[in-house]
């Protein structure tokens, strides 16, 4: 049902903590039309300068690749997060009143700097599966979360545009090719019997503090 | 009265937030011994998860030095905090009943994690002093704190023996030797007229937001 | 005549080096047919390796931007090493009877290594400027190579190309497109008077450094 | 014989390389007394020069750890290299004539950049097995090079320094603390199974790079 071997066994082993996450107030809120639009224009902000930090945590995955497949993949998501991705954050705030010097002039936020810190720190001193291991929840959790709202229809033009983002085919490839090589990258340095290394246990670890990062960052948004 | 030059311009250019984070409640509460012991236990918990991060920040400092000076006053930093600090830091929380594995297997505080990452996640990114500009406020912060309750003389021996600490005349050393690093490698780099470069600007808004992080470390510390 | 402010200062204070280099007889040879193809196809599987270690230093460029502007130079050019010029390496060397599997089992030589890990490492631990100003000799010479032998016309096709490549107008754009990051970079960070500053001895130190790891990586290749 | 499981292992597998290495004719001449003082001198500078960089590679050691042993060891290591033997190594100069401003002001050879940024890159890019794989061939090295020509008794006063230093009972200590940590810190990672692992693929890979480049830097002492 959802993407990739590994991600659904990380997924299941911290349910409870993913489904905070997945099923926090905040989406409840936006695709029921009942979120304030002042909350929901800070959090694009928010969003904006996470974005800045989550790419340069991409940017450690080229460098902590063991292969050329992996380096494409890795720069491919680079690319289209600075070049296309960042754009398109910068012309919807406009649309919405927010100019480029608000979005860089804006503070992060302490649970902002708290997730985006934390997964960067572990690029630089963890290994590919570290990485990845932080990098899922945001990239998956936020695929998932598109398709439990894809139905939602909110009648907010800026909600409504939010739910078609993530639920999109664009988005939800991009979910299926990164769960495909966290899938491989597992594969490649833990083998089959990948359950009972030590690596397993720390990426389970790195997971689960991730999704609670990001239950945070909602609860930062709503607040 | 404060210690070195370029710590007394950030303090005073950050005041309002230096206050805040100097004179917090907690501080107020441990010195008047109206702090509750369950709070400050949870905090001796979080504080050594913490120190673990803050050690791996100043191994940081010994690789972004420039010169022997530099790496030898990093290295001693790093050897005191790690092979002494850390083993005070298990006895004093084994006199209060908690163990070493109470220690090692303790969550860490989404605030702490916070705080530590943006230092270390500096330490990386950033140059020397990038890094030292958001060592400081700890180091110094500490210090700064120590000696405004050394004449506190709270009952409780716990309170007591942590204003001791930080009132002490090897504490208030090391906040001599750090301050002096930092002035020295502020005028390497930047030379006299430092206060007009790009790099002031930059260090000031590290400053700014190391001491944010540690409000609210406290803010964790007595929720 | 050749790109960018920073660029030239740079090169006329290492001028004897930097001729070492540009005029390393290993071009001569290649762009007067006298070069064995056999140390040409040995320089080409190097290169290979060599552009690995290259695009995961520009991937660093990233991580040690400081707005969007620069993100996106630097994740432009990582795009381009990693999903376009490696696979066109790839096939002229498949084309020269070398396969990828050769490419990728080759062994870095010492010399590749000292000039990748030299630049990877300042990468690593120094800053936007430190870090470009060791890539700077490799963008810009091979630029300034081609323009040099872009008239030799050499008969063996694979060194016909090979200038071709290098003297070409789209080349020539990027040498321009990475002088302008410089420019912009030095002038941002250091302001008009970086002359008399420490970073500018610094890069300088930098600059003569990698240059003449480049030399050695001609000297292997023709040895 | 040797010190350490896992180094022994890595040693028989690369056992020729090693041997190029540990029995070189720099080695050979030293303890024989026909090595020329100058090239021990030049040897001695460039030493110094590489010491640098190898403490800030052992304080890698401690950012890449997983528990308060492990940094432990590397935070001793790091503090006895930066601020006793770095001193002892200036001492040892100045008696031969070397100042510490000819040491600060020389320049570092290509080989010695090539071996010391291949570990310090790996120690940013790789894990603490990585890392430890790249620095044994230096510390185990040179422990077995005392012992080899412990009775060789050369009358060149430096040399037969050289040789006590490397002999003596504290050195081999150092070798046996070192190895010690990289049996525990493979066990604890990778299980009693490791020679399945993907990991030890390239460990191995780093082991053999790392003598070679050793093997380069006596090279480089000789020529």
């Amino acid at each position: 049902m959802f993407y990739g071997k590994i991600f659904n066994l990380l997924r299941e082993n911290h349910k409870d903590n993913w489904l905070l996450y997945t099923k926090h107030e905040f989406i409840n809120k936006l695709s029921n039309d009942t979120l304030k639009e002042e909350k929901f224009l800070n959090y694009l902000i928010q969003d904006y300068l996470f974005l800045i930090q989550f790419s340069k945590a991409w940017s450690l995955a080229i460098l902590k690749s063991d292969n050329l497949e992996e380096m494409k993949i890795a720069a491919t998501t680079v690319n289209d997060l600075i070049n296309f991705e960042m754009e398109l954050h910068i012309t919807l705030c406009a649309n919405y009143g927010i100019s480029k010097s608000d979005l860089e002039n804006a503070d992060e936020e302490n649970e902002n700097i708290a997730y985006t810190r934390y997964v960067l720190e572990l690029g630089y001193s963890g290994d590919f599966l570290d990485l990845l291991s932080s990098l899922a929840p945001c990239v998956l959790g936020y695929g998932e979360i598109g398709l439990n709202c894809q139905n939602s229809n909110p009648r907010t033009i800026m909600y409504k545009k939010w739910v078609e983002t993530y639920s999109s085919i664009e988005y939800q490839n991009v979910c299926k090719n990164v769960s495909g090589l966290i899938d491989q990258a597992f594969l490649l340095r833990l083998g089959t019997n990948f359950e009972n290394t030590y690596k397993w246990k720390k990426v389970n670890q790195i997971f689960k503090k991730a999704t609670l990062l990001e239950v945070d960052f909602w609860n930062m948004a709503i607040k």
